[in-house]
């Protein structure tokens, strides 16, 4: 179908999330399509980082800690994550960063699988994955990283394997995995899994305790709109929490933090894997967007998610018709994320003149142009003009400028 | 001596530092020596908070990442860090916890010394110290923690001591090594010296390569006054960047990582120990409170704890002689910390006496009160008075009010 401006607006009337845009800072001339590399800033959170700053660090100093419960706060902001993701309140803590996390359960459950000594993953997989991978499989000596195809992995998981390990949603491809047939097939073979929700969490639903999920890890800075490197989180199953161990055995993890005893001993539950102290004023941002995302509901969420991501490609395939454009992201939402992408063989100098006409998304090596559509904000009639403006991009050759051809440190 | 009030007010007046508690918030009715537990708020530190969240974050997004420069925080933040314990710009990088930073370094450490699996360190020592270097025994196998009293720390060194671990300055009773000799000594013994510096960094006069350092962490939020939570940062000896690297492989840490490749190739210099995306709030309230602690001067600091420390001693002795305090930190300046802890067999509710009448410092299992001495905005007058306050308490018997028996959750 090709979509006209008056059809987007009419499902912007129609949406019954469109009064939580105007509770997001939008810079005005702006299409964002980025939330799924920074979330945008909740107005909300501007007052409470005031009041974080002014009354609980300014007048409560160190009291603070009980008075405001910061000592609580990564627990408490992770039982807000466990309602987006299907987890049950005490089966997930907000602390650290994606990266620290995923080595902690990465050693965590190779030393619960002894006898075991595959990680099993998918070239392409995010680096930082990859890269902890490799870390920690050097630092623990004798584990062996094995890459297949995200299609091959079922059929890759063998009984030496002791952790698959995937992003639910590739962050480049927007491809979904199957987290419920992969995670039974894990299952089958002895193996645990490990999915990172990055592109996941706050946008798509996600259910980890339907599925079996072992160990989820995820980022609090894209859907979530937590801030820039917010504390991410972590999912530990109830059922593993009394035999997995975390290898960064920081007080804050310790049973009684406050006992000052020389020896370690792991507090019960899914705390057990926070590490040290955690940024307070970064966590008490971090729960703003959660509760953003969490007052608006995961279900309606991923159904606007849905409608932006088709609408889109449509209004792309409509406007752009010939323009060399290759839709890497599926057409079917059930396996796909909330971001789509496109190939172009000058993806790169694209990108760069649409951001410069306001419309942001990401370039991603080699050919890559990412659209991501965070539910909360972004509209129907965001997704119908930034196609116009990827047609006008490369209809006028904007993109030949040299100066969109630099490249720049972070994209 | 006897020091009256208004010998402690001429010492305020002739301070050259006196200016600078005006640019602190510190809440009225408040002496408070508990800055090496959680600094104060510096007053820049909230419009800085303010443009980082309304303008980087807010407007910026994304593109904050290089317009605003967020990428090489870290870095900035750690050089600045290095001017104040006497390192060089490109040996500290800011990032983490402290207990993340020292599982970093000491898996490094013992990466670097194949063959010797011992990690030497003091009984209570900082808690999470001991912890992480737990966990992270555990998790490489085959290393032995050894403890030893801190007299007997430097005779204990021998060729299986792989690192030597060792806070600077104790926690508890203020207790300052001497890290130019014990460096020497583990230097002879073929061994590695990791120090943290959390009770050092912004109070004393600290310089790592002097003493021939090898490794360091520390902590944002004491003395730095960066926030609760803040960022930590660790410091790697330029000769050593090249041969250690980090078991937490995270992108950040990564030669090229907006390359986005599957291998981990570790970046170049101290870069190589980032791990995960930081925190850019936290790191950048950070930042004001290394810039304050600069711009005072890290020897005009240290004169000042050491004259604070001294006149509150003496205020003490004076006012609670026979009143059963035991002076547990050492009346020389060359040997301590910037903090003064008496033994109490009441220390508890002495405490919170105390804090009820605003006097804020910390009670440190089982039986020491801990008065901290932040140079920045402590006066000489609130030394004073803060001993007054304790003379009060006891004479008064005020602690034994029930309401100050009972036990927080962080104290």
């Amino acid at each position: 179908m090709t979509l006209a401006l008056a059809d987007a607006r009419a499902l912007d009337a129609a949406d019954p999330l469109r009064d939580f845009r105007g509770r997001f800072e939008l810079p005005d001339g702006v299409i964002y399509l980025d939330g799924n590399s920074l979330g945008a800033l909740p107005k909300a959170t501007r007052a409470r980082l005031k009041a974080a700053v002014d009354v609980e660090w300014g007048e409560g100093l160190i009291r603070s800690w009980n008075t405001h419960d910061w000592i609580g706060a990564p627990a408490r902001v992770g039982d807000m994550i466990a309602g987006l993701i299907g987890a049950r309140p005490g089966e997930v803590v907000a602390c650290d960063s994606t990266s620290v996390n995923l080595f902690k359960l990465i050693a965590a459950a190779l030393k619960a699988r002894p006898g075991r000594r595959t990680i099993l993953t998918e070239p392409g997989n995010f680096p930082t994955d990859l890269y902890v991978a490799q870390g920690a499989a050097e630092l623990i000596g004798g584990v062996e990283i094995r890459l297949a195809a995200a299609e091959e992995i079922a059929a890759s998981i063998d009984d030496g394997v002791a952790l698959v390990m995937l992003t639910h949603v590739h962050y480049k491809t927007g491809a979904k995995h199957d987290m419920a047939a992969i995670t039974r097939r894990a299952h089958e073979a002895g193996a645990l899994v490990l999915w990172d929700l990055s592109h996941s969490a706050g946008a798509l639903e996600v259910d980890l305790n339907d599925a079996g999920a072992d160990l989820a890890v995820g980022c609090g800075y894209k859907y979530l709109n937590g801030g820039p490197g917010a504390p991410a989180f972590l999912f530990v199953a109830e059922r593993h929490q009394a035999h997995l161990s975390s290898p960064l055995t920081g007080w804050m993890g310790h049973a009684a933090p406050f006992d000052f005893v020389d020896d370690y001993s792991a507090a019960g539950g899914v705390g057990r894997f926070l590490c040290g102290t955690p940024s307070v004023l970064a966590m008490l941002a971090l729960e703003v967007g959660v509760g953003l995302t969490a007052e608006a509901g995961m279900a309606a969420l991923a159904e606007k998610s849905r409608r932006l991501c088709s609408v889109f490609i449509d209004a792309v395939e409509a406007a752009c018709a010939g323009m060399d454009l290759t839709l890497v992201t599926s057409r079917d939402p059930v396996v796909r994320g909330s971001q789509v992408s496109f190939r172009h063989p000058q993806a790169y100098p694209i990108m760069q003149a649409l951001i410069e006409r306001g419309v942001i998304g990401d370039f991603r090596a080699p050919d890559i142009l990412r659209f991501g559509f965070t539910p909360l904000y972004v509209r129907f009639e965001d997704a119908w003009r930034a196609a116009q403006a990827l047609r006008e991009v490369i209809e006028t050759n904007a993109w030949r400028e040299p100066r969109f051809q630099a490249r720049s440190r972070v994209t």
